[in-house]
């Protein structure tokens, strides 16, 4: 018999019913789901026999060692978290370090017998526990039997036995739940599960085979236990400040830390190694690719959202993130790399903000940023697509790094906020600075993307009318012109571009350079000649709202007299470089003697370009110009940072624990023009939760005033950190530093 | 005056509508989106005028070079197609490789005063072209004028000039538009946009500084032209083979993976790097992430797609990719592989599909399988949750690393299977040979886990009752067993496991894993004592429903007698490793004399594993136990590969150029069953577009013929491949080979 085959298209079998296909499951790819969830768990049996029962049943286990209290001495003033350094830590649970002995308190129902008795602490994470996976890790008080966390009884007395166990230094960070097994002949016998025991174990600076150790006390304090930090932006030669409550301690924190893991579906096994949990951070901050916190937005409307100027600190991003399980909007730079740090410093990994000041950006690794003029030396803004951000804030934290040779362990640059480029992904590190630094960029992760960041240089084209274009200067020293970070210990700045890059015209910066080449970085080899005119521009402090000063000096270096055509721009910016609106225009044409120099002047008014302000009110102006006599092409940028008006936050400069304090919020609006939408948040380390106000119109020239009675809750410096944001203004801000007393 | 605020909760503004935010914008971002879209163009004027108009407004332009004709030089028999070696593609386009010359014909109004005349040729690829970016390349025919493309004359004849083009080497790779442009002294005259004019330009290999340049004709002809190929399966004792039409030179298959790239959002500028783009398309081939080319699936449940087993060839997977925009259901390991190798052969990167024989998997770069035994020996199957995949698929492709040091060029691991573990992301590679043979692995991308995947220990635990584990055995040498590929021009395989590892036991073999570990591989590093007693598992061929005999042997190596209790487990496992059932299971009490050996004989009846059967038809024996007189455990495993029954496939063996062929195509149920729902596929290079057909039953014992006639497109060697699939029956195969004369 032969059967009849029908013909059908190639695309085959019937289509899925809605034209989606329906959720494949992974039956024949692996033999259990991996597992990735550190909020999963799985229940223990209380009795657990061995073998089969015999012609009566199993034996009753009453006979045997049984367990009547499980004490985690979990105070916050106990000796587990003040030895561990996580006594901030605002939490229902036992919190400790790895690598470093902690205690607990069991008490039977009679004195335990060395000889006798048999009992094990287990300890269980995830929902697929499993010894050589280390998420299953049974803890041995006898020396003959230990398991890869040490064991031992540091306390007898009556019934009670006090265990000092000491997790493995490379064992996994998160919520771990502990059982107590007493084992019998017949089986074993645990007790109940019970959520109180729960435990987190975290990274541990102070464990000195730790991955993240630092050497360090004071970095360890500043970097793991510090609260309050300062981010810097502005522009390098007028950096401004910006406060940040990290908040990594306070309730509800850490558990969102470990849910951010979750929803990553970082396997649990994973989550030892500092190396992989911070690049899977990296990608989890930004919500591209797989819904992860924060959604990046530069666009100016922040109508569903928070604006990126008007957080005050991490705790509401977070608790929203944990709580709603959505993205939380919006998020710039700074924003990412706060939030970021919090997630460090949180999980016990050294951790500090950082700022490139003038950051190559989007440009895929390349080591140039093109802006291109016309025949006439003028900026030609269509064909000029690359930005330099005027600032980028990214992250460094401290670990070793044994998947590299000897020599790139310490800092390591991991950045959240999305790049364009890098790669497709939405992630960038860790990229070990010292890598960087030495031009090693053929190491993971994403070593040659930072390297640009900081080590671009900056080619004017000239575009001749056949589309064809020369490289007429090449400025190798803009970008990554300071690199910043908060002082150790102390509320001030900290230059560290030295870690970066060796200084600017040495033998070492050039070694560096050719090494990097090697490893395919692409930079302008053109060497065009210097012009003999210098054009500089100023370097002012200008308040917003306010008419300025702004002289173009020609400075001729040649002892033949010159004639500039030049052209001055002025424009509104992002942060990121981005022009919106030229605002001013000028050309002239300036005769300048053999060493002499000339200044043109002009003033900018600020009606001109307070229509355009964009959140952060940045000018930028470029001048450039061509040499008559020489043809040559001179060119400069200047970024005027347009400064705020301030908050004021008055409070008592003493307080006292559990004494209610006073603290005054106050802000004038010093425009002509009323300010609409006007959101104020407030917030300090254990003094406030984040708090918002809405002021719906604040008329020009009147004030708002918010007081607030505050609690503090501990002993030690604190601070008050406000914002006051709405569609017309961002970016005003205002702190407050006090002492607590006992 | 002042105003009086409201609190408002921490969460502030108002909610977005439907719970979502909306799409923000890039607006502050970037100055402009990212050109990743090389479908996108833009146009050019016809005529752009410089500076401003005269009072009479701009003069006419016609007194200048007029173009009447443009020729491409297109045929497939011409001298540019062949000299590219792209004369196998099926288009309607010109298709060139980078970094070698080709022809374009212009015919103007009048001859061409090289003196007098100025014009160049434009070339443009995306949506924002830009001179600096090599998105925009104007090509001189004058030796003074050069930019980074060549271009020179090569013929003149009254108003015909051939103008020879040379892109520079490392030009990006995609499809780009030409214009000819006619410079005047008052602006420029174009060509109108014509897509004829649209040229394909791609990798070279034959260009010695290409980065993917090979050196060896053989080679290229077979990673880059050749279009039927041999995927290795089964296992490494009994290996089977798939024949595969690439078909990348099919009609739209270039534009397919083009597409790819698109739909990846890949920049237009990155287009240019194998490195980019070979990373870029291990992420997109599979769906997980990005709606990527292919959904994987291992469930056995492939109702709404086509089952993996049942796909000839990779043009109906890109070409239906390409037209509904949807990943396409459902791909395994070799199909990925496939395909991806087809994206590779297109677009002129040299790539070959590997098999690697008992490939470590999911285990996260570890250099540990775990086992777990108990404590008897026996095999525990709820905590063994490691699996070995009998075989794994993946891509080579050659090409030169910049980014690394010197050495480690040459063959790269690309893999586009979803890894679920492998950095969170589903991708890997490149990662060099050369590095993974040396245990190099602290270079990007992916060096570790693909060095896993050859080099894993399997590690034999015994489980105690308190929970604790102890390893009793470790192989060494079971995992990536073997490695092979197609040999060059040759339907036989090629064994290039010394590629990826030194011998088994040779002095480098051992540096290189301790390389591997200074660079974090985990390692098991105990070494417990080999048992004096073997148990040695049959190598036997098997045909699927076959009742056959499997002997377990005990080899005692000491001078004393061994009591062995053995065990005997056999379950039908995916080609992952992952086991369904077991369908057998024997205990036994073996006594062996001094020196002696003894066989356990037993029949393994087709009923018992018929029921259990999955789509790759594999038994997996364990066989385990433990030695009375010493404690020993002894374990032993091995795959049997379940030979299905074959397509017959009848041709003559020698056609003619369109002239009709007559294939048939035969099956036969040798069951007693009915076989249901059965489709059919069957493809040639050159010969047949992929078909398919249906047959609702083929009850059993009856056979299914199917004639097809076929008319040959081009001379020389050529092949048909048949599948057949249905739920009862998977990886049922085909094909026939014939010589196509003139």
């Amino acid at each position: 018999m032969s059967h009849q085959g029908t013909s059908v298209p190639p695309a085959s079998p019937p289509p899925p019913p809605a034209g989606r296909l329906p959720k494949t499951t992974n039956r024949g790819r692996s033999s259990d789901p991996i597992d990735s969830s550190n909020s999963a768990t799985s229940d223990f049996p209380e009795l657990e026999y061995f073998g089969v029962p015999g012609p009566r049943g199993f034996p009753p286990l009453t006979e045997f060692l049984d367990i009547t209290d499980v004490d985690m001495l979990k105070s916050r003033h106990g000796s587990n978290m003040s030895k561990h350094h996580t006594m901030f830590f605002n939490s229902d649970n036992l919190i400790v370090r790895r690598g470093q002995e902690f205690q607990v308190k069991v008490t039977f129902n009679r004195p335990y017998k060395p000889a006798k008795d048999k009992f094990a602490l287990e300890f269980v994470i995830g929902s697929s526990p499993q010894f050589s996976k280390g998420t299953y890790i049974p803890v041995f008080p006898n020396k003959e039997r230990q398991s890869s966390w040490e064991g031992r009884i540091t306390n007898t007395s009556d019934n009670v036995v006090t265990m000092g166990i000491t997790p493995q230094t490379s064992c996994i960070v998160g919520k771990y739940h502990m059982y107590v097994a007493i084992q019998t002949p017949f089986g074993i016998r645990r007790t109940r599960r019970d959520k109180s025991r729960d435990l987190y174990i975290l990274f541990n600076p102070w464990a000195s085979d730790d991955a993240v150790y630092l050497d360090d006390e004071r970095e360890r304090e500043e970097c793991v236990l510090t609260e309050v930090g300062v981010i810097y932006h502005g522009a390098y030669d007028d950096v401004a400040e910006r406060y940040w409550n990290y908040g990594q301690f306070n309730y509800g924190v850490l558990d969102a830390c470990l849910y951010i893991m979750d929803r990553s579906q970082m396997p649990i096994a994973n989550r030892g190694d500092p190396i992989k949990i911070t690049r899977k951070a990296s990608a989890m901050l930004n919500s591209r690719d797989d819904d992860g916190v924060m959604v990046g937005n530069w666009s100016g409307d922040y109508t569903y959202g928070v604006a990126p100027t008007s957080w005050t600190g991490s705790t509401d991003i977070l608790l929203t993130y944990a709580s709603t399980k959505l993205p939380v909007a919006y998020a710039q730079c700074w924003v990412y790399a706060a939030v970021f740090n919090t997630f460090l410093r949180c999980l016990g990994i050294p951790s500090r903000v950082v700022t490139n000041y003038y950051s190559a950006h989007d440009n895929n690794g390349n080591l140039k940023m093109d802006i291109i003029l016309d025949d006439n030396g003028r900026i030609d803004r269509n064909r000029t697509r690359d930005s330099i951000w005027n600032y980028h804030c990214w992250n460094e934290c401290f670990m070793s790094r044994p998947d590299l040779p000897p020599g790139f362990g310490g800092w390591q640059v991991v950045d959240a906020t999305p790049q364009e480029t890098s790669d497709g992904m939405y992630r960038c590190g860790p990229a070990s600075v010292q890598a960087i630094k030495h031009g090693q960029i053929c190491f993971p992760f994403d070593a040659p993307f930072v390297f640009a960041e900081v080590n671009s240089d900056v080619v004017f084209y000239s575009r001749r009318t056949d589309g064809s274009m020369e490289p007429v200067k090449v400025n190798r020293t803009h970008v990554g012109r300071m690199v910043l970070t908060k002082s150790t210990g102390e509320m001030s700045r900290r230059d560290i571009t030295d870690q970066y890059k060796f200084p600017e015209g040495s033998p070492e910066e050039r070694t560096v350079l050719e090494k990097a080449e090697e490893y395919g970085c692409k930079r302008e080899r053109s060497d065009p000649s210097t012009a003999d005119v210098d054009l500089v521009l100023p370097t002012l402090e200008v308040s917003l709202g306010e008419d300025f000063q702004f002289d173009l000096e020609f400075v001729n270096q040649s002892d033949e007299p010159r004639t500039v055509d030049a052209y001055l721009s002025g424009s509104v910016v992002y942060y990121t470089g981005v022009t919106t609106a030229e605002f001013l225009f000028r050309d002239c044409s300036v005769e300048v003697g053999p060493r002499k120099s000339v200044k043109e002047s002009m003033t900018v008014d600020s009606k001109k370009y307070m229509k355009y302000l964009v959140e952060q009110a940045n000018l930028h102006f470029i001048a450039s110009g061509k040499i008559r006599e020489t043809g040559q092409i001179i060119t400069s940028m200047k970024v005027v940072v347009l400064h705020n008006p301030k908050l004021i936050i008055e409070m008592p400069s003493v307080g006292k624990v559990n004494k209610e304090m006073v603290a005054k919020f106050e802000f004038t609006n010093p425009f002509s023009f009323s300010l609409e939408g006007v959101y104020v948040r407030m917030e300090g380390p254990a003094v406030m939760a984040p708090k918002v106000k809405y002021y719906s119109v604040i008329t020009g020239g009147s004030s708002v005033v918010w007081t607030e009675v505050v609690t503090p809750q501990r002993v030690g410096e604190s601070r008050l950190i406000a914002t006051l944001d709405c569609a017309a203004l961002r970016q005003v801000s205002g702190q407050a530093s006090f002492t607590i007393e006992a």
